[in-house]
């Protein structure tokens, strides 16, 4: 029996996309061309907007449909303020700033003042999504609200949550959403995590994806340290009907990351990244430096999100513009130093013709192995 | 073409076993019945000596050949005290008690007693190996002294070395180790790091074995987070040789691990696992309890290996008795919750059958891939 193609699955049915390889989102520097790049290949390209006002989504939302005429992915954030950054007060933010004094001095940045939290509201950005019906809205730290959700399924929106556990993808399927996004410890960028701190919820990606595949029924995509055609394969074989790639995409031209992350990543010089809340408030990882390693020691005092985003922001800007590849946060996954693109269609045909030669059976196997364990799950339940 | 035997490969060739699955080793409780359970099945049995004094090693490797006429490794750890353990003090030593005592207390247990450092030389283990000529010799925390090596290789002994960093690895190899053991953040036990910090040396098993694989020549293991067929296949498809499972056999009729320990990875109740220095003075991963939670508090200070180890020693005991799960150490691996073997030929049996479905296209498939990388990366070293 010749086995199924392994790009035809109920993901890339539902999605109606040719090849099971999703982009992670990137917020703050994310980029409509890149979007459009990776969807004009065949994959789910993926724009985070969490940073943009409503107006501007709709903005991004009709240049890339000037870009591309295939699905893409809009991505937000269901929770954009920590509990305890309204109060946080003007004292709290002089002891997180006293870590970066000397280095704005040195660097001749103004000194940051005081501003209390006043995040954008997740529901007035979703508003955006919802009227323009983008073809999928991705979400991070959280589950939309209900009536989200419903009117997504209306308007034949896909809805896509990360799960840092199996508790969370639980979660996520129950309140109906389609797909979920399993993401280890070895991604990039923010831990998602909603149901436990961040920090009580680190797993790889190789316990992690098979644990979500038997919990949930909706498709999963796996997240965190796919960096070549064998970290596909590996997630095929461990239950994943899709692949989130992010970091590898950041070096690639149309990428919207900075010169000096764009070099350090080039440069192989991202072997070494952990996992910091200094950046934004929230647990990320990112390649290690001087700037990671002074805000995790001990004492420094980090301010709640987005309090802490906006504090390093200043400090960032300026270190950017001098060079200064210390002092700049720059987002990588444990596998940053496996792969990295530059040219999206060149790369993306590579990846696709190695995964071709053995996908195939894999994804057969993994679906039988599948069905045996949902089989077995099945008679036990009937059984007890 | 017919694809190669999966479990025919250089790993299986050198140490002379029909299936690429090894155990992984457990110190303090390991059991010579379940070594050669596993060795008689065709895998690798491995025995955790770290504890043992020389002539009871002795005892054990020849029970072992008692049991068993088929290869198995006898474990050791290189580095036996931290560099901080002779300079540690009585003061100390009461300030790690402090938060013990009122267990200890509650259990009835006597007060452990201040004891300067005296662990046990690794040379004087490791000679018995040597002169039992075993089959195969892991370790971790380091790379044993050179002679050690030597006597290895002209006594056909096979050297398995635990790398968790692709640095580490290099080390090994350029050291004359036979075999690399990649060991993922996800493992159960003790994070064997020897170039970093056990903290800064965190990656995970999806992002750590390609890199790995990518640094040496010799054949990799991959440990870490593999419960399942699935897990096996997915190690091969990122380039392992052959896998290591631990947590999985903890749970068998011949495992030496604790009724309380047993019990809980039975219930499936090791959903939730964490890292701590708590147990032993080294970083390791167990289930998370209360004891766990305790110990890696704010504030809580922990005496170095092994003198942490023989603090927590007499609590443990005592819980054990007691039936009190919440304050035994339990190792665990983060895929704990996905297999738990009762019946060593039964499981082992199950878990070939379901991997030779797809392993051998799977294995010729990552050697090509190999071999193209290596002679990429060759033709950029001629071009440069």
């Amino acid at each position: 029996m010749k086995p199924a193609a392994w790009n035809r699955n109920r993901l890339t049915q539902k999605l109606g996309i040719e090849y099971p390889i999703i982009q992670g989102a990137f917020g703050g520097f994310a980029s409509q061309r890149l979007t459009a790049a990776i969807s004009n290949f065949g994959g789910l390209g993926s724009f985070g907007a969490l940073s943009l006002a409503p107006a501007a989504i709709k903005d991004v939302i009709a240049e890339i449909r000037s870009l591309t005429s295939k699905p893409f992915a809009m991505n937000l954030w269901v929770s954009m303020e920590d509990g305890d950054a309204r109060t946080s007060d003007e004292k709290a933010f002089n002891r997180s700033l006293a870590p970066l004094a000397a280095h704005l001095a040195e660097l001749g940045a103004p000194r940051p003042a005081y501003k209390p939290s006043s995040p954008m509201r997740f529901e007035d950005q979703a508003r955006v999504l919802l009227d323009a019906k983008v073809p999928a809205f991705s979400f991070i730290f959280g589950i939309p609200p209900r009536e989200i959700l419903e009117e997504c399924r209306t308007k034949g929106i896909v809805t896509i949550g990360v799960a840092t556990t199996p508790d969370e993808a639980a979660a996520l399927q129950d309140a109906g959403v389609d797909v979920v996004a399993a993401s280890g410890f070895e991604a990039g960028g923010h831990r998602g995590s909603f149901l436990r701190a961040a920090e009580d919820s680190l797993t790889g990606t190789f316990s992690l994806l098979p644990q979500v595949v038997d919990v949930v029924d909706v498709p999963v995509i796996a997240a965190g340290g796919i960096g070549d055609a064998r970290g596909v394969v590996a997630a095929l074989a461990l239950g994943a009907e899709a692949v989130q790639m992010g970091t590898v995409f950041l070096t690639c031209e149309e990428s919207g990351a900075s010169r000096l992350h764009r070099e350090t990543l080039l440069a192989r010089k991202a072997g070494h990244t952990g996992l910091t809340k200094g950046f934004t408030g929230r647990l990320a990882r990112a390649i290690r430096n001087r700037l990671m390693e002074e805000l995790n020691a001990k004492g420094v005092e980090i301010l709640p999100y987005p309090l802490q985003r906006g504090l390093v922001r200043n400090l960032s800007m300026a270190a950017e513009a001098a060079g200064r590849s210390d002092l700049v946060p720059m987002w990588a996954g444990q596998s940053a130093n496996l792969s990295a693109c530059t040219d999206v269609p060149a790369f993306l045909s590579s990846l696709v013709e190695e995964i071709s030669e053995i996908a195939g059976p894999v994804m057969q196997w993994s679906a039988n192995q599948r069905q045996k364990r949902s089989s077995s799950s099945a008679s036990h339940r009937a059984g007890a």
